[in-house]
């Protein structure tokens, strides 16, 4: 458990244990806002200890451990909880890796919980710290703020990754069709669906924060959390596009299996109706009849020839008009 | 008919007859709350005692013993009535078996109507008797907070078994789609059909009671019917998410027998389109006339043999840069 | 034109003829209640005269006879008009024979205009006439109830008759899916279609009512106009799980339809494949040159014979790895 | 420039000139309503006298030429402006020819504006003219409630005639599909996405026209405004009916494709798997190797027969079970 | 950055380097409106200036940059921002080029910033310049509603273009489907696509300038911005129809290619089933067997022909009857 507090002067880090939370009388001091981060969600009695001195609700605290939930907003009163799916290094492999973070937001406190280590925090964490941007002019709601940016821009990343992906596999299917493409498109629509579960329940969530439902959130940090929710608007956006992009590529594959099938049944056809007709005929000169006069004639076998060689031209001349050849 | 009355420091366990429902003048005597459960549904005698005793109208009778009808919320001003569907053991049948459970809800008193023997409700009934959690130390509402909550857990199960069901169809599907798969698909596809029909109006009904459309719920338990709240939704997420994973199959089983399909009519086009005019050559010369010189010449057979492999080498050629070979 | 006039004390019921209509100078006497039942809308005349007699707005009056409308409410201060849709007798027809009940209900009357005998209507007279549950203790309002309740209960039985059908026919498909299947399947579809078109207006139509649009429906109507309110629903649940049962049924059919045509092309394909090259093998020793000296020896026949055995194995074992066979 | 001039008692038709406009000072004199009918919208400077004399606003005047847009509503105060589309007579062609009709409503006028002659408009002057009905007893709101509706009822019949039509082409396609019956589809298809479009926007049109947004409309014409709203309604219904059945067309026709295919392929896999076997016997005994001993017997050639017989008696029974005979 | 500024009887267009920003004091002067043009945003110096120097918000800058956002407004208090996207020079390639414009609007002054330069912004100054229509007469707000209006206009020309490709491809589909036609459908789809994502948010943006969200907009301004925003609805109309015409001749195409795989196939199967057993029959007296009776009948060969001759023409009855011939 990482502790950071601070004020527009001043900070200061500290390592915290399980044991040592209960005889802490205070936590703010003299600082404006406390940051408590905790990783791992392993640690039950942890959890009860933060809950029993922080009085966090039993619900609230349920809620942190499981990670079976949309995101979501509560409203307790002096503190607000928020959950959120945040993705992780990724190598395509075939589903996005999703965690959870919780947060509990009160006047002067920001207790996170990460079910991984989430690496956009630290970079949070040394904004504080090195005194960037305006963090350290704002207060806890500010910070919950950055937290949820932070969480935001990282599936800008994951996005653009997906993006060209899906540009490759588009050039993919129009020079050469095969049965991986169908696999390809099949595990990119999945992963829209788990970027669009992760991200859909985001507009609820920040635009509870937004819109005043807890006076926790002052008026002044309303804007950026616009501008967050706008950029999950704009994702949500992006998705739906990749989506329907996916399902006409799929179109596509399929007409071009058909396609593929029309091709290879007009050379089948195209060459057994030249020759079934001709091995006809040369099967019928065959048969071992003896009283067959044109077996005997001298020109016969020229004139058979000429007959096959015709009927060869007018199958072909009928295929070119039907424009099988 | 059994009947359960307790408050914080007491509670009673009793089985009453319906014969004596009406003799009876008070059922709450000096306890807080009063949870009368009725297990199947056949006995109109009984229905009809408890509905003159408690006053409940004619409608929500018959609510309670039709269940063709979806889960509900009804307020009748001194009391609420709640029809809801649970979901009873079930092994890989076609239907997942869904039964009815209505509920009468008073100021001190809980009357459960269950369709078949409910075993959640043993535990609810368990916990109060051995006065675990707060249960003993909240009213009516809690407990009918308790018993919905029951009901909503026992969906968590089913839709986690199916979850696994579905991955194992996946994985199938991709190394051995066959004519089993596409059944499995359908079951799968009607099994989240039903689970959504169950689920989909609690939102209403569970949104009612938290909503304070009636006065019997006390603001404290509304936080905890949030909490079920969000469950429901989590689960229809959960099942909209494996209903796009079902369509998804359906989409790859299509296309893996297109491409089977393609496969077939390769090796018969290959065949055929190879030996069909090899073939014809072998039948030509196989005519019985008199008058073919080549037929005399000593190296026509070698000579037409050769021709023969040319005309092989050659359609090979022409479906290896084809790629069906 | 039968008129049936009652008090919670006692009834008169009457025909009156079109003639008498515009003499009469009251209608309701000492009676509470007074139901016009008009059956037929052939009778212009009839029409126009109860037009005459009750005000009934010129637009009412067209909607009475227009019955290319969907159900609707419309209020018209003294008293409001209800369209509603029936269903008649039918017998596995294509189309469900749907028919137009119209409904003018004022303080103390109700006219009833109905395109077809309504055989539910019957049912509620007689319970007026017999003196049957609540409706002689209640005023026009709950008349009025009693018919649209006798309307929305007739697709009950409608329901349940296609809830069969749909069984049997998606055992039929899974045994044995022919052509007819597609035509049923189709049929079926466009009856819940039907069915849809008629309930869907209901619940804006009785929502209307029950919602208190119209003062002339007392407060203690409402309670039971819910009830068939969320009857309509449940049906409306069930066509749409038909619906969706019925899109399941097609795409098995669809996909049974392509495992057929796969399962004929590997027959096909197999006899084919192995047949040809050996019919090559036997038509080239068919060849009638005179140097081909593998004719003369003595093993030569045997020879072949092993050879074309060995191909004809080679491809077995060939299908067989590809699972054709 | 036909202009109306009406109240209860009297009337007055006028043909006025593009120059006299200015020239007048006042339109209504001592009639209640003035009704002026501009046919044609290519003479630019009609209208923007038009627009000068009445105080148009300029956006309006830009509305009523420019024939791309949907049909709106908009009050400018003084007056408000209506846009429509209208249906002209069609004869089966491939697009139903809409045409555009502007309306200006002022207290105590009318200016319409018809891309095309509108023939429903002739019935509605008549009406004035010859005093039937209420027209003249009401003022400028109900003419233009009237004309409205003219517009509205025309539809009937386009959706009466494409209905006929629908059927069939539904009969033909059960009993003889073919190429043409799949353009039809669409071409139907297609008008029905024409009628949606020229329909949709009405409801939003006379919905703002009849729920007061104006103060021109009175209360009294409120309902009649109600009555065309719910044609359009009505008839939005029918569309939608109409585009399902058609979806179910295009599926029935798609699914016989498949059923031929089907069958054609059965017979060329019947005929080709009975006789290739066979084939390949008499090819055998066509070989001419010397050492042939089978050749010789005598019983050889009828035993072969009889093989051949018990070959395709085989395989015809193997198709019977097949069920692709 | 190109400067312009007006009132109605004069204006002032002038050029300023980014140095020069700082050290003016006014920049309205005796002008009623002042527009400042900035093209292309690479220059974060002058960004950064005029952000210092009208008070912009961090956020807006911010917005001013990304172009990987929807159209949006936002509203600063004493200024409002709005992001639109325009359509550039276009020559039938792949994606329609769309580039972003951002506008600040505060009482006196507009503020736009181009990726490109848009040549519809050319118009507008040339419009203010040469005193044409009211914009010298109006206000900021005025000038705004100018650009906006501008910008969609441009994209009337490009929905027009899109529409006669559409109908060619229309007509090619039915003459002459071929594998390009697929990927013009697609192509267009996409297009398609990108129109709607540039025009949707639109809808929110212009009816949030309109609706007063911010008092900067005038209520005489408020009418024409209205316009615009119909035009904006319009043309997703037009959008949404042609999506669903590209949907429809997707299907025309896919059953297309069905049908000519229906037709080689019937190709096929009536040749090969007509020839397969004639050559069965040669071939049976091609056989070698010595006791052949048959063959020494002088009748035998012209029978055997005359029986081919009728099955042949049984065949061809069979398939005339199929309707395959
Ligand atoms: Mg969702
Ligand atoms: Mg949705
Ligand atoms: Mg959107
Ligand atoms: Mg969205
Ligand atoms: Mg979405
Ligand atoms: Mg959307
Ligand atoms: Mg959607
Ligand atoms: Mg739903
Ligand atoms: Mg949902
Ligand atoms: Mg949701
Ligand atoms: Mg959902
Ligand atoms: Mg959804
Ligand atoms: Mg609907
Ligand atoms: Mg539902
Ligand atoms: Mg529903
Ligand atoms: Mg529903
Ligand atoms: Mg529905
Ligand atoms: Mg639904
Ligand atoms: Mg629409
Ligand atoms: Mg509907
Ligand atoms: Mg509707
Ligand atoms: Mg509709
Ligand atoms: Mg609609
Ligand atoms: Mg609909
Ligand atoms: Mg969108
Ligand atoms: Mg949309
Ligand atoms: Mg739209
Ligand atoms: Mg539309
Ligand atoms: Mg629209
Ligand atoms: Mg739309």
């Amino acid at each position: 458990m990482q502790v950071l507090r601070y004020r527009e002067g001043a900070y200061h880090e500290e390592e915290i244990s399980v044991e040592s939370i209960s005889s802490r009388t205070s936590f703010n001091e003299d600082y404006d806002v406390t940051w408590i981060r905790v990783t791992g969600l392993g640690d039950t009695a942890l959890l009860e200890q933060l809950g029993e001195k922080f009085h966090i609700h039993m619900l609230a605290l349920e809620g942190i451990v499981n990670t079976m939930q949309r995101p979501k907003f509560e409203d307790y009163g002096a503190y607000f909880f928020v959950v959120l799916k945040s993705i992780h290094s990724w190598e395509q492999e075939e589903n996005i890796p999703i965690s959870q973070v919780s947060m509990l937001v009160g006047e002067k406190i920001v207790i996170t919980f990460e079910e991984k280590e989430e690496f956009f925090f630290h970079a949070v964490w040394e904004r504080v710290v090195s005194n960037k941007g305006l963090i350290r002019k704002k207060k806890a709601d500010f910070l919950a703020y950055s937290l949820v940016d932070a969480i935001v821009d990282s599936y800008f990343s994951v996005l653009e990754k997906l993006g060209e992906e899906l540009e490759q596999l588009e050039e993919r299917l129009i020079y050469d069709p095969d049965k991986e493409a169908i696999h390809a498109i099949h595990r990119m629509k999945r992963q829209m669906l788990q970027l669009r579960r992760a991200l859909w329940p985001l507009r609820e969530v920040i635009g509870n924060m937004e819109r005043g439902v807890t006076s926790l959130i002052h008026s002044t940090t309303t804007v950026y959390l616009r501008d967050v929710y706008d950029h999950v608007i704009d994702m949500l956006d992006v998705i739906e596009n990749y989506r329907e992009m996916l399902s006409g590529m799929l179109d596509i594959y399929l007409s071009s299996v058909s396609n593929r099938m029309n091709e290879i049944m007009k050379v089948l056809t195209v060459i057994s109706t030249i020759f079934i007709p001709l091995t006809f005929i040369t099967s019928l000169y065959g048969m071992n009849f003896i009283f067959m006069p044109e077996l005997k004639y001298q020109w016969a076998y020229p004139a058979v020839l000429g007959v096959m060689l015709l009927i060869s031209l007018a199958m072909i001349l009928f295929f070119w008009r039907k424009k099988w050849l």
